[in-house]
């Protein structure tokens, strides 16, 4: 490429255009989320409460929007069916993010299970006798008593799915129809996160059972991602890149060249937007700190690497969070690679550990609290999150003794705790500008990332939601990496600590 | 193309070659049937029989396929998932007919809903207050109990799912696993039509659901298919084609050439493969038979046609029987002529009308008995199917009479029903070699050929299946054509007649 060109790529930032014909309304970006992050960010619904939207396409009466929504569940016409279809999503979009929700309050409550029918359906089934008696052996009736009963449970089994199923059912077959059931759900997950209301969780829940079955992996088409690729499906993966944000055309361009790969999710009724993507380095071992992976040059020749590292792995929409399709595209991605470079052997990732800090801060938080007045508290057991009023040591005495030697110095914190938690907070990360600090607080920060990443669990899953993705889908935590992201983002979430999981 | 091209692609019959390896075993063709039969034709299901395939692949004992179809079910190691799913499917498909249907009646008893579960939950379920009242009114219960109220619910919704349910869905994420559950529905399928066993009947109905899921159009993808396309999906289009059989090279070329089209829907799960597929004549006007059709030559010049002429759709995959792809394959190729040549403004089909002659010869047998002893018998009312016991008058008296003259000239028959049954069902169509006995059963037979499509129902659908199947996809009858389909097989099926359904 010549200078020009190079000057061009490395130009500027490069950020998805904010569109604001009607057209777009369908496709403009939501922000990424990252995988396993089950809570949509606050910032994925951005698209809803868009000015721009509703001044380009008018908000209409709720009224009319809920007349449309009945037609589309009602109407037993196939040749309007589209028609009312698109009168429902174009009206859906018109409305406000507070219309919405009240939309889909009347949607879930209205269009809910029938349970007058479900009623007498279990009186009948409870009438029948089944094909197994209680004590196991067969009932021994005869084929049609037994089609009967298999009727009845057939009957009560489609009884207790809700009435909004049509409407779910219509717009997964309609074109555009999956796309706004994954913008539908991300509103209802960012409803949900300001207040729990049962019966929008409900139907949350029964939408996001949907979604999983329809994109099934069986119904994906792994693409790989190239810089002959369409610029539209380009600006998606740098809309979306979740993990290390791509700063330009060039970096973009490297991450699609030689030694390294891309690899998609595409749904043929969502064309041109990958669902999930992974970034892919071809390496000689696995790496240590991520900007050997984004900046080595020149890159390894790829014949002579034996380490595929997955450095990030970015879902795009909000609207499909808690449906694991990475661990499907891993799974591929590795069958692939493995077939076509014979000689790499390795799979492992350089990985975020998003939530460390976040519990690090709290516990010292409150541990630091506890120690403070331990003489008039009575422990209390641990409920088993951070924050916990169960008094332990989690500084060892060394630690505790070399961090209460700074505070000499520094002149704050009562115990090594406290002193660990304000240099943490320390403005501008200035602990990680002091050889000093830095030995000090290294042993402790990298033992307590252990325990947090292998020992800190919630409902049996551990805590932070990158290392449950990766040891859910077979992995194994192979090595803890100090000061391999030092970007600020990487401080902030994990003291600029990332992870190696290794998939074998 | 010179004369040795056109002479190699004129020579001989194209069959699909029956192959022997292993590996071929899920690739095996089994032979199409037609849309909208909902019946598997009893060849189906030839591949299970072919002995060349169990000498190949030596029979399992049913004892380790039966172990590994519990391990594919019960095993939670993610890492062996995919080994213990080839064997159980490699396992399968080494068993005989008769095995399988044994395993099929164990997956389907031992492996079906947990009711004592789902007894437990019922009672739950009474116990608790529906967030609407008896009356209608809310029942004023707080988030916390609606909640629990939604929990029981969806627990409920869970266990009425057979737990074979697993299997269905680790196969379906497997590779070359929703192939696999196609033909395994096929066997089903051919085994429910020699014995209705209520226990198979719930499993295939459970399927049937399941693969409708599955393959939601919104999940498959429309492709043009040209004679630039493989070789091995062509042979696939020779060797489905149910309508009118291809009948050689330059059969199949003149098809996807100038003046026609052919959409297939591919599924990213099934490669290569179309589940269904749908052949399209451009021409002038609505054609009348199904020779201008097929042999007219030269073909219309594409800019001068205004009628796009469904004339064969075919669907592969006999365990996909029931499932309607072809309607929305209908409305997608209609969207894409329409978009690609405005100039095209009618939709039509040429379409047989496959159960016609045997509804009509069960009838005019019936009622001629009738009328013979009408003394001596009540008249009953209908019972709404043909061989119907209710006397009428099926033939209009010059009918009658013109049948009745024939009948001293050709000397067999008491009465007019009995000459034309006796005609109808004569050594080599021979009546369709006269003029004379043309002209004669021509009325009766156009006249009563209306009266089967639009009239005669089973279960408020249309009788015949192709009717049932266009009228249900919003088609209307338009023209009933006279000697429209003179192959043997038109003969055969409907007396040589076709039908003209028109898409608006």
């Amino acid at each position: 490429m010549n200078r020009k060109g190079w000057a061009i790529l490395m130009r500027s930032k490069m950020k998805p255009t904010t569109t604001t014909t009607n057209q777009h309304l369908f496709n403009k970006l939501p922000i990424s989320n990252e995988v396993g992050l089950t809570k949509p960010s606050s910032q994925g619904n951005q698209f809803s409460q868009n000015p721009s939207s509703s001044m380009q396409n008018p908000e209409r009466e709720l009224k009319v929007v809920q007349a449309s929504m009945h037609s589309s569940i009602s109407t037993s016409k196939t040749d309007i069916i589209d028609s009312v279809l698109n009168d429902f999503s174009e009206g859906y979009f018109s409305l406000s993010i507070q219309k919405r929700q009240e939309l889909l309050l009347v949607l879930a409550r209205e269009y809910d299970v029938n349970r007058t029918q479900v009623r007498e359906l279990i009186h009948q089934y409870l009438g029948l006798e089944p094909p197994v008696g209680e004590k196991g052996q067969a009932s021994g009736l005869d084929e049609s008593l037994l089609s009967a009963f298999y009727r009845t449970e057939r009957n009560l089994r489609h009884a207790l799915q809700p009435k909004y199923e049509i409407l779910f059912e219509r717009l997964n077959t309609h074109p555009g129809g999956l796309k706004f059931l994954t913008i539908l759900r991300a509103d209802l997950l960012s409803m949900l996160a300001k207040e729990n209301i049962a019966s929008l969780r409900a139907l949350d829940s029964y939408l996001k059972e949907k979604l999983a079955t329809w994109l099934s992996p069986a119904a994906l088409e792994l693409h790989h991602i190239t810089w002959d690729d369409s610029a539209s499906l380009l600006e998606k993966i740098v809309a979306y890149e979740a993990v290390h944000p791509i700063s330009n055309l060039l970096d973009l361009k490297r991450r699609l060249g030689v030694g390294r790969r891309c690899f998609g999710y595409l749904h043929p009724a969502i064309p041109g937007e990958p669902l999930i993507f992974i970034e892919v380095a071809l390496l000689k071992n696995v790496a240590q700190t991520i900007q050997e992976v984004l900046w080595d040059d020149p890159p390894t020749p790829e014949s002579e690497a034996s380490c595929a590292l997955f450095y990030s792995i970015s879902s795009t929409q909000p609207g499909l969070a808690g449906i694991n399709l990475g661990k499907f595209l891993i799974k591929r991605v590795i069958e692939l690679v493995k077939r076509d470079m014979p000689h790499v052997s390795t799979f492992a990732t350089l990985s975020p550990i998003p939530g460390y800090m976040q519990w690090l801060l709290s516990k010292l938080a409150s541990q630091s609290k506890l120690a403070e007045s331990e003489a008039g508290y009575t422990p209390h057991m641990s409920d088993g999150r951070s924050g916990s009023t169960f008094r332990e040591n989690i500084l060892h005495p060394e630690e505790e003794a070399a961090l209460m030697e700074l505070s000499e110095e520094f002149s704050f914190g009562k115990n090594g705790m406290e002193v660990m938690w304000n240099l943490l907070t320390s403005r501008n990360y200035e602990w990680t500008s002091s050889e000093r600090l830095l030995s000090v607080v290294q042993a402790p920060l990298m033992r307590l990332c252990a325990r947090y990443l292998l020992q800190e669990k919630k409902r049996g899953k551990a805590l932070d939601a990158v290392a449950n993705f990766h040891l859910q889908n077979g992995a194994m935590v192979e090595r803890l990496n100090w000061m391999a992201d030092r970007s600020e983002k990487g401080l902030c979430q994990s003291g600029g600590i990332m992870v190696n999981y290794v998939y074998r």
